[in-house]
């Protein structure tokens, strides 16, 4: 399977008012998307920066992964995700590969996307996600 | 100052062989640039995955800034560096929005890059690099 390229970087933050305040000041950041998505236990925001995208992600709740996340680890970087062609076939790769997928079909993320995420013990640390424009 | 994209996710690993493995057999990554830098205390790799790039970073030593970062976090994403037009502008806009420089003036990076960091302190917990081609 062939990345197509870095699609986002997603990154939880603790308020998601501040953090966009912060990316646009300091790197000319244009917010794309922004919705609150109970299903996922997240307010979220795409910003772009140039050709790049970032993710900001603040949790719903302190029981929500990202809120566990925080918890855990503090604000900072998430995840990273793969923009693919075709995120079946890219699981059956990654599959075939011996990666542990924490999705074992395409779903639905932020933002109309089909995505699925691969564990980061997979991937020396990273969580990493693969990704299609829906 | 306007980010014109994502130039890489910096990726601290154990074992940078073992890591290339896995970036090429699990997103076909290609290698980029590959180089032991003592000065910065690491072996780098960068690969290309599409239009996306992530390098791959293994310190020389348990006291390298990558090697303290392993014992205190384990493996994973350790930077994100974004593309500029000119790295000493940049942090001239970054030092008048209020960012904690950790870099006050361009330094070379790897691979020929002309580079900065901004303190995590001032992008909520993300370590992140402006970079121009030298």
């Amino acid at each position: 399977m062939q990345a197509r390229g870095i699609h986002h970087l997603g990154v939880a933050v603790e308020d998601l008012d501040e953090a966009l305040a912060t990316y646009e000041r300091l790197f000319g950041a244009e917010l794309e998307h922004r919705a609150t998505v109970p299903d996922q236990g997240v307010e979220a925001a795409a910003v772009r920066l140039g050709s790049g995208r970032v993710e900001l992600l603040e949790p719903l709740g302190e029981e929500t992964a990202v809120g566990r996340f925080l918890t855990k680890r503090g604000p900072g970087m998430h995840h990273v995700a793969y923009e693919v062609a075709d995120v079946e076939a890219a699981l059956a790769t990654l599959s075939a590969a011996g990666a542990d997928l924490i999705d074992e079909q395409p779903r639905e993320g932020l933002f109309g996307l089909e995505v699925a995420f691969v564990h980061p013990d997979s991937v020396h640390g990273v969580l990493s996600e693969v990704v299609s424009p829906g």
